[in-house]
C-alpha cells in the first residue's frame, strides 16, 4: 500500500499556481474551440448537448493549468462528478466559427465545487451560452460523497476560488 | 404560395390527443431507454451530457404521441430550440440497466414551452436525474423568436400542457 | 473463487436460442431506429460518425436476445473491443426517417467474430449504410486477446453464426 | 449571380499551399487531441466511434492549414461527404492520454478523394488507430455527386496529393 502511494501523483505545492494563473484573463480560464461539423445539427448549429463535451473539457484543462491533473485525482481515489448544471443558450454558433470557453472556478463549499461559464466570440463580442456547473468530491472507492477534499486538492481549489473573488 | 400549402404537413385536430394521452401514466410520456457502451464514460456510468440526448428524444417521440412531427414543425418554418436547461443528477445509472425518461409539457407561456423530466428506473424506486428544459419557437426565415406559436400548434400546447395541471 | 462463480451470470444453454432467432428475417437481427435532431449534422442527414453508435446497440441487442448480456460477459472477465470496421455509406438518411440496422454474427474465427451490417429503410426499399465489424474477445484482468472464448459463449457464438451461414 | 459571385469565398492561389506545407511532418498534417472523460466509455479508453469525430476534426484543420475553409466549400455548392471508411484499432487509448492524428490526402481520383489516418502517441512511438477515408464531391443543390472537383478545389487537391506521393 504504502509502495503504491509512493508512485501516487503529487499535486503541486499551491505556491506553483501564481505564475501560471497569469495566463488567464480576469481571472477566466480561456478554452479555443471551433464548430466542426460533427458538432452540428440540422440547422448548421452547435447542437445544444455538445456545449456540454467543451464545457468538460474547458473544465480539465483549467485544472490541468494550475497542475491538477484529472488523472492524478483519479489515482487518489477521487472523482468529480457533476452534479447540478445549468445553461442558458443565448445565440447560435455556426459551423466553421471559432469560439471561446470562458470557464472560472467560482467557489469551493466543502466538497462542493461551482464552475461559471461563458462562451463567446473570440472577439468578446457575442455571447453564446452561459452556465453554471457544480462538481462534488467523491470517493470512488466507497461511492460516496467525500467528507472534505484530498489534502492538496483543498489549498490549491481555495487558493484558485479565492482569487477569482476578489 | 397556397400549392405549397396544400402539400404542408397537416397538424391533427386538437381532439385527437385525447385516446393517446390516455397512454401515459399520471400525464408522463414515458421513453424507455438502455445505457448501452457508447453512452458510458471510464466510471462505467452514463456520462452525464448524454442525458442531454435522450431528454431531447423523448420530447420528440412525446410531440409525435400526439401528433405533432418535429419535421412538419420544421416544414411549417417553425424550430423549437432549447433556450433554457437546468439539470440535476441524483444517481448514477450503470452499464446496461435499462431506465425510463419521463417528460411532460409543463407549461406554455406565449412562445415558451416549459418541459419537466424525470429520469427512473424502470420499477420507479430510483430516480437518476431531475430536469427542466425551456424550448421557444423561432421563424426558421427571420431567424427570430415567433410571436405566436403556429395556429394549431397553440391549440395542441395548450391542451396538453392544461391537463398535466389539473 | 467458487463463490464468486456462483454469483455469476450464467449464459443460457444453447438450445435456448433457438426459438428466440425465429424472430429474425432470414437470420438478420433487426434494431429500429429513428433520426433524431442529435443524430444529424448541417447537411439534416445523420452524421456518419453516429452509425458506429447504432451499430454497436444493434450488436448488444442482438446478443441479449440470445441470452447474452455484455454486462454479464464483462462479470466473466470478457471484454468485445472492436478491432476492425469497414463502412460503405450508399445513401443519406434523413432527419425524423424510421430505418432498421439489420445485423448478423456472420462468422466466428477462434477469438475473432465477424458481423455484417446493413442499415435500410423500413420497407427495405433503400441501403442506406452497409458495414463489417470484427470483435475480438479480451481477457481483461490480463488485458490481453483471450486464446479461446469462455465455454458457453463459445457454444452459442458457434450455433448463431452457423445458422447465419446456411 | 455574379454580384452573389463576388462576395463568394475566394480559394487561395494554389501557389500559397507550398510554405505552409513545410510545416508537415513527412507529409502528415498532425493534429493533437486529448482524451477528456466524455471521450472515455466504461473501460476507460476510447470509445471507437469517437475516433471518428477525430479523423474529421483533422480533415478539416488539414484543408484549412492549405487556405480551403470547408465553410467556403459549402457555400461554392460543394459538399465532401464520407463514402467509405475502413478502421483498425491497434491499440487502446486511456483517459487523459495525449495523442497526434496524422492525416494526408493520398489519392484523388475524379470526385473521389482518399485520405490516410495514423493516430499516434506523441512520441510516435505508439500506434493507436489507422485508417482510411474515402470522400465524394458532392453538387448539394442537385444532391448528386459532381462531374469534377470546382475550379481551384481541383488545383489544390491535384498539388496536395502529388506532394505525398513524391
Amino acid at each position: 500500500m504504502s509502495e503504491k502511494k509512493s508512485q501516487q501523483p503529487q499535486l503541486p505545492p499551491t505556491g506553483a499556481i501564481d505564475n501560471q494563473y497569469l495566463h488567464l484573463s480576469e481571472n477566466w480560464f480561456e478554452y479555443r474551440v471551433r464548430v466542426q461539423p460533427h458538432h452540428t445539427d440540422y440547422a448548421g448549429v452547435v447542437w445544444h448537448g455538445n456545449y456540454i463535451a467543451w464545457m468538460e473539457e474547458a473544465r480539465v484543462e483549467c485544472l490541468r493549468s494550475i497542475g491538477i491533473e484529472y488523472t492524478d485525482l483519479l489515482a487518489l481515489g477521487c472523482e468529480l462528478p457533476v452534479v447540478e448544471m445549468s445553461i442558458r443558450y443565448h445565440k447560435m454558433l455556426h459551423l466553421g466559427a471559432a469560439a471561446v470557453v470562458k470557464t472560472r472556478m467560482e467557489e469551493v463549499t466543502g466538497v462542493r465545487i461551482n464552475w461559471d461559464y461563458a462562451i463567446q466570440s473570440t472577439d468578446g463580442q457575442d455571447l453564446y451560452v452561459s452556465a453554471k456547473v457544480t462538481l462534488v468530491a467523491k470517493d470512488m472507492e466507497k461511492g460516496k460523497i467525500m467528507r472534505q477534499l484530498p489534502p492538496g486538492v483543498k489549498e490549491v481549489f481555495a487558493k484558485l476560488s479565492a482569487s477569482n473573488k476578489s
